[in-house]
């Protein structure tokens, strides 16, 4: 196991246990949504956004309870759009990490509402001092997440990708739909552990930099896994953007051509961190990694 | 038109006015979910809750930019709930304000992203510092207003809801259901006015409790206007309650004993206010008019 993969599967337990003790399983009239929502948030997954929340506040000495909030809060958004995106009338995903989907699992409303339920979450734990003393620091994560999850951000990207089919987008279309769907919650994340670690202005540029060269090559990385990857590795379904015929970086750029844009923003990614010391090595890795990860 | 009738009125106007401005019309990649989101916004509405936030942070003296934008967020929140509500997994309902509900007059893929986006933008709204100089202030209206539409408020209330058909709930757990599924968000406005104008622990306190009698009062109004109402002056379906076997206050009160416990809870909700002077009329007023009003 590399430093890397030790961290990560350090902070994917450490993540599983804080979701945990944030929705304790209880014997309520509403215990379904409960149900659900754990249900939704702890499948386990890379936790990949709460690693760069947790590295990149780490830059700056920032650690324990509020850093580890603030992941959490950025994977409880994430979870509740995977669960509202594989809902019937959005992308209609039956399997999701190799389980059944929430809707599956539970049913529709159900599902509907522990996404809902998970969302408000994020901002309730947010909003808590228990984040941060300052209360500057709490709200401007509220406004740096919502402004990432909102219309211009996820929900604005997964809008368009839902009326992307047989559109025909070029690279410059892909580029910002990414950017708005997967892009700018990864981004927010590293934002956060830098408003966490009340990082100054250069330090702050440079982090988003870092962050906007690997969401794009991580969603490359995905469209990549689309193609060449297995379904029961991958943990979904795979070629289903071909299925739809969706424009992807690996139908425009060829499979070749998106490889060698992937590797390009890696490097570039890493150049953004020149500024910071050792402490950032890990969030370098893992820029290589997001490309070679075969899930 | 008396003077709540006129103040009612004139904040409406003003509401329609700050979400609009919130939520500008433009040819974007998403535009059919900025205009979902209108749709569901501007569809007019008492505007009920925005009211009791104005009206609350009038108390203090908190008048202009800040108490309308806590009052759109309060409102936009309202308006998700509605939309997520009305879904055919949900409710299943195609009518709402006597106009076509959202997921009817776009899809349901638009309406859950809709949904989505009024929640989000809500907490964008008051984490901005345009909403009050205080991020002490900003933090905890985020705080309080998510804490109100989450599991053990809105969400939750509206999962126990979905549950409720032939559970023969008695009027404790009816009264629980209301408390979280209206009651909370309702509650919420008026604080969100308390917190806006920084009132004192006593103060916070007895609008908690005049709102506490409020939100059970308009709930119980609302009980009777699905047995009493006319579908097209309520503007939604009516019946629906008897027709799916759910318990409600009148099923539990009779319509007399519904009228009767309303009425004394608008007495009660008033009693609450008495710390207030000549400011607290409208408030006075509107406890009255949720109990007579006809949609």
């Amino acid at each position: 196991m590399t430093p890397l993969e030790a961290a990560l599967a350090e902070t994917a337990t450490r993540v599983e246990r804080q979701i945990s003790e944030l929705i304790p399983a209880r014997v309520v009239s509403h215990a379904r949504l409960i149900a659900a929502m754990r249900y939704a948030a702890l499948g386990g997954g890379k936790r990949l956004r709460p690693f760069l929340v947790l590295q990149s506040a780490g830059l700056f000495g920032a650690e324990g309870t509020g850093p580890m909030r603030a992941a959490a809060a950025v994977e409880l958004i994430h979870c509740y759009s995977l669960v509202h995106d594989d809902l019937p009338a959005m992308d209609d995903d039956d399997l999701r990490r190799g389980r059944a989907t929430a809707h599956i699992e539970f049913d529709e409303a159900t599902a509907i509402l522990a996404g809902d339920g998970l969302l408000t979450m994020a901002f309730e734990l947010l909003a808590d001092a228990a984040t941060h003393p300052s209360a500057e620091v709490r709200a401007a994560l509220v406004l740096a997440l919502a402004r990432a999850a909102g219309t211009e951000g996820m929900v604005g990207g997964q809008m368009i990708d839902l009326a992307a089919e047989g559109q025909n987008f070029d690279l410059t279309q892909i580029s910002q739909l990414q950017a708005m769907k997967t892009g700018a919650l990864i981004a927010v994340s590293v934002d956060a552990g830098a408003i966490l670690g009340q990082a100054d202005t250069n330090q702050r540029a440079a982090l988003a930099a870092y962050a906007r060269d690997l969401g794009l090559a991580f969603q490359i990385a995905d469209d990549l896994l689309d193609v060449e990857g297995d379904q029961a590795e991958v943990g979904k379904g795979v070629g289903k953007d071909a299925a739809a015929g969706k424009a992807t970086f690996v139908s425009l750029l060829g499979i070749d051509g998106a490889r060698a844009r992937a590797r390009e923003l890696v490097a570039s990614a890493t150049e953004h961190l020149a500024i910071f010391d050792a402490r950032a090595d890990l969030l370098r890795q893992v820029a290589k990694f997001v490309v070679a990860r075969r899930n």
